[in-house]
């Protein structure tokens, strides 16, 4: 069998790294997330500082990519931000090669759509992405309701862009969670139990 | 505590109904799908058969309602599809009275909208939709695909139309499962789980 790989797509706010945290120290999996940022930078020669900043206004370089026909402002003939797409999705396949692991967010579940993958969305009601984003980032509530409509924003656009599918889109996903519904280690509980469902079922 | 009220909204093929059926079979709790039809069509004074046949084209009285601005041609100054509607929604509310129960279809998380609902929604990929709709409702392999095509279709206009929700937007559920990754038992399954986690969460 295949390594295992458990993907996390997430809302902001949503609690899905965490989540994603949780099931990869239940189930004893790698855990992949700002890694992937570490790994990017060493293979494409950018900053990690820099690669970081850039995701959270991907939607704007993306952009000006579309407005330039591919841009010609980065390195090699391609955008800064397609080499940031081309050196996270090495990233991600040299991690899924490693073991059975999960990979949250960085449009995983595409670059691995060929692999053994249990594909999650997790997302949450409007107050509970806010109570998060002040209580656990601690961002000022009066930017809240706007930080959850840009990230996502960016999030979608990036994926939607890279991907050839719609972020959020259930067909995309084998599971949609709700994190605020059942609190954040009750949806680790939901996971794990629903990938090994899955897996086994798979097996039949 | 109120009764419990477990709404499935589903793609045509999913096996939505048949889930319904085990969660309900599983939790001891009352089963409201067709018997919705028959008491709205006691209501109404419409026939049950009549009521079957017209929810599976409601979006062409809808398109008719539309364009006729609410339409005259029916009962009492609303169209036939608007007092539908209504009966069923009466219907609705009747059975969330009488105990916990497990309702498919019909707007019923909407109806509902201020009771103690667990909404889910079930869906699936193509190929598993399309070998229970040839292997379990015995319809043509040639129509599968016309099938799912157009009763989604119908779903969702009807529930955009009288909800002002998105059908199958996943804010609208707590849980959005893909039934063919687990099969129809697995998936009762992991929404009783799902169910009893999102009930004990809501009484902390």
């Amino acid at each position: 069998m295949d390594n295992f790989i458990i993907t996390i797509s997430r809302e902001f706010g949503s609690g899905g790294r965490k989540i994603g945290e949780g099931v990869a120290k239940k189930l004893g999996f790698n855990y992949y997330d700002k890694a992937i940022i570490d790994e990017a930078a060493e293979e494409s020669g950018l900053s990690a500082e820099f690669i970081a900043k850039e995701e959270q206004t991907f939607s704007n370089s993306i952009l000006f990519n579309l407005a330039t026909s591919g841009g010609s402002f980065g390195v090699g003939g391609t955008s800064l931000v397609d080499k940031i797409y081309v050196s996270e999705s090495k990233a991600i396949k040299d991690f899924a090669d490693k073991g059975s692991c999960v990979i949250v967010g960085r449009c995983a579940d595409y670059v691995l759509r060929d692999r053994n993958c249990f594909n999650v969305f997790v997302y949450a009601d409007e107050d509970f992405k806010k109570k998060r984003i002040v209580e656990e980032y601690g961002y000022p509530q009066k930017d809240a309701a706007k930080l959850i409509k840009t990230r996502d924003k960016t999030r979608a656009r990036h994926y939607n862009y890279y991907c050839d599918r719609i972020w959020g889109e259930r067909k995309n996903y084998h599971l949609l969670i709700n994190s605020g519904a059942y609190g954040i280690e009750e949806a680790v509980n939901l996971i794990i139990d629903s990938a090994k469902i899955y897996q086994k079922n798979k097996e039949k």
